[in-house]
């Protein structure tokens, strides 16, 4: 069913449901014996139990499936800075689909704080709440340092998903598009239109999955060590990118690339740059809602693969394929943090969602409303993360 | 139904539940173009009505039924200072009660921090995330000091149930015992045993309904203005209680008294301090499990009246009675603030619900579980916040 008139319809459901989330119990209360176990007097006992044993708060408490949704409203999809509190209605829809696709409970947590060492006490602090935290749609480089220290400082998962959910889910779509091209990735070369969040997190990802040849490009130019520009995000990066030195714009470096990236704003790639590139290039034009290049006009211009952003082309590129998933195996592992072989082992998972017989360049990744992939993604991920403890134990075992 | 085994039976329900509450979707996501309304890109759409209209927020955000429960684990129950973890079973049984007794959506915050500033600070960046704020046992003083900084600071309603939930309560059962043995509150001389948070919240409240003789007993001693003992809030309450200025301990300002409230410990109230009590003494022994002195102990020594905090007595004065309701009504009325008049319109809305023909010594106050209450209590608390605003505006519209 298409929807007629979008806003109207939002505001609608949105204001006869007074938003998209609620608190149930588990169990009633009819009478003061049910009454006596899960309040006083009985409950006391389960916070000894606790107090005893910190490991059985997640085997007794709501927490063990509880996953923080956190944001500051800094950078809310492409509505920018609109403040913690109007941040809100995208943060219930991620609680919305940590349930439908992982069966994970999910809160929103809007915080009234744009300061970096703040936001990483306030979450710290909120660990006893959770077994999880979603950071979410906070503007970079404040996302980066935010989640490099949360990650430190917090024995629990941490995921930043603007950046790494984007990441895993191209990788996916990277390694089937490849499949279908022929082309080895520690050959292809990638260019990143866009050295935000996204694009640096693309860029590390693939560089760690085996990929050599990535160019990033932002809006003041081709991302390349000692240009005076840089942010501290793309400085780092560009120790590992640019191979070849090349400086001016996207003109400049997509010459012969094999794959396209737009991690940007509309209509950033030509028809005329599509031309210059590598015999079947793929082109993941990702900016939404108006991508970098419409899927019609790059085949036209000799795109072999195009994936997107939206729902309603081929080829979605969406997150929903990685995070219910993701913190689905983290938590039934009981995973302290969500790796790097963990954030592979869920792209190949997405991969492999479609059959060699299936694969075909309108379809080498997955609908984002299939169940399956979180099952999948989860499965992959927690086997990953039980493989890391054992490699662990027995390193410790040794010496 | 008794339950057998309290201990075992608690912890399996919590161990087979994973906890006791989880966040449930108010709508399904079942193809695409649900997802196009409850997230991207509809969402987007509702995001900017609360831009352009902040107070939207509790109309198309779950946030306008969404209450925090707020501690940091330092005095819990009976138990003391467990921390926050363990402190969680307590917060989540909590929020089941908000909502079984006033549809209302709670959430356990358990706070890893014991500072008093750092706890403020946490709380106030939460303010986007709930339309009110439930402080749930944190230890005396700090309580004091956090709650009055809260409900300055934020512009949400704030409550420390530990203080004002016994102490409207009491009062509500206070007023109902006060029209059996026929005496009036501006004569009727109070004995409240605890000058903690509970004892000294009550002693507020009974002054601000027109009780004027309260003597306050803590453990070293009778409070009375100028003892170097005291603490800040008991520094405070002295000025307005204690008005013969008496020393000593229990002993010495219990005879005469008319109404003993027992908020401290086992066996405080002994046989012999009731009986050189004034005639048809009332008593709360609202210590528990184990009372300042068992009922029929105490109406064997010619207690005309006798509550508990105990469910397996008559006269339990429960918590219970108070805060569902009063929640309720601050969000129904939009209020900002829970007010001293609100408090006494909520107890006596509770003293109303046992009429002049029910009541009797045995039955002063309605049943904890009796679900009619917290509407009867939600309605005199929003009708007096409506009243207030109505005289605000009044005033304002004169000057």
């Amino acid at each position: 069913m298409e929807v007629k008139n979008l806003k109207d319809e939002a505001l609608k459901i949105h204001r006869d449901n007074i938003g998209k989330i609620e608190i149930m119990s588990k169990l009633d209360i009819k009478d003061s014996s049910d009454l006596s176990l899960v309040y006083t007097p009985g409950v006391g006992d389960v916070c000894k139990a606790i107090v005893k044993n910190p490991g059985e708060m997640n085997r007794l408490t709501a927490r063990g499936n509880m996953v923080g949704v956190v944001t500051d409203g800094t950078a809310v999809l492409g509505l920018g800075d609109i403040g913690p509190m109007a941040a809100m209605p995208v943060m219930e829809g991620k609680c919305m689909l940590f349930k439908k696709f992982a069966g994970i409970d999910a809160f929103p947590i809007c915080l009234d704080s744009r300061d970096v060492d703040e936001i990483v006490h306030i979450v710290k602090a909120l660990q006893p709440t959770f077994a999880g935290i979603n950071l979410e749609d906070i503007s970079a480089p404040r996302c980066f340092e935010i989640e490099a220290r949360l990650k430190q400082e917090l024995n629990i998962p941490v995921f930043h998903d603007d950046q790494h959910g984007t990441a895993i889910v191209v990788l996916a779509a990277l390694i089937n598009a490849l499949k279908l091209v022929g082309k080895n990735r520690n050959l292809a070369r990638i260019v990143i239109n866009g050295a935000g969040a996204a694009g640096i997190s693309i860029a590390d990802l693939l560089l760690e999955a085996g990929f050599s040849d990535i160019t990033l490009v932002s809006l003041e130019g081709v991302v390349r060590k000692g240009e005076n520009w840089l942010n501290a995000g793309q400085m780092r990066i560009a120790e590992r990118t640019n191979l070849r030195s090349v400086g001016g714009t996207l003109g400049d470096v997509i010459a012969d690339a094999d794959v396209f990236i737009g991690v940007s704003g509309p209509a950033a790639l030509k028809a005329a740059h599509l031309k210059k590139m590598a015999k079947d290039p793929v082109v993941f034009a990702l900016a939404n809602p108006i991508p970098e290049i419409y899927p019609e006009e790059a085949l036209a211009a000799g795109a072999a693969i195009v994936g997107t952003g939206r729902s309603d082309y081929p080829n979605q590129v969406n997150n929903l394929l990685a995070f219910p998933g993701i913190f689905r195996g983290v938590l039934d592992a009981g995973a302290t943090d969500i790796t790097v072989d963990m954030k592979i082992a869920a792209a190949n998972a997405i991969a492999q969602m479609i059959s060699k017989k299936q694969l075909a360049p309108d379809y080498i990744i997955p609908d984002a409303l299939n169940q399956d992939v979180s099952v999948a993604v989860a499965k992959a991920v927690a086997d990953t993360a039980n493989k890391t403890e054992k490699k662990q134990a027995e390193k410790s075992s040794v010496s």
